[in-house]
C-alpha cells in the first residue's frame, strides 16, 4: 500500500530554501512570483493493514521535526 | 494562487536518501515498509493568470532536474 507524506514547515518559521528558490526564479525572469516553501515529500510502500497510528509515530518519530514542522499523511 | 509543485526521483533511480530513512525506521522498529521514495514539495504563490506554460518552465529550469525527476504541478 502507498502512503505519501507531505512535511512543510510550520507557518512563521524563516525558509532559506524556500528563499533561495524565490530569488533564483526571479532571476530567470519569473517575476510573477510571490512566495516560495520548500518542503518535502516521502512516498511510503507499507504493508496492507498499516494503522494510522503507526503512521502517525513514523512521522512524529521520525519523517518531521514536530517544533518546526507539520506532517500530513495521505492514502491515496 | 497557490500551487503545489511535486518532485520525485524517476523508477530505476537510486535513492540513498529514501534508503536511508527506510533503515532508522527499520532501526525504530517499523518493520512493515517495503520501500521509502524521498521527494520535495514546493509551494508557489504566484499571481493569478499565470500560464502553465510558465509553471512548466519554472519546473523544467530550476526547480526539477529533468534527467532523472520527475515533476508534478497541482492546482488546488
Amino acid at each position: 500500500m502507498k502512503v505519501n507524506v507531505y512535511v512543510t514547515l510550520k507557518p512563521g518559521v524563516l525558509d532559506p530554501q524556500g528563499k533561495a528558490i524565490h530569488h533564483a526564479l526571479e532571476g530567470l525572469g519569473f517575476g510573477g512570483v510571490a512566495d516560495v516553501r520548500a518542503g518535502r515529500f516521502i512516498e511510503l510502500d507499507v504493508v496492507d493493514g498499516t494503522s494510522d497510528a503507526d503512521l502517525e509515530a513514523m512521522c512524529a518519530k521520525l519523517l518531521a521535526n514536530t517544533v518546526i514542522e507539520n506532517y500530513r499523511i495521505e492514502r491515496p
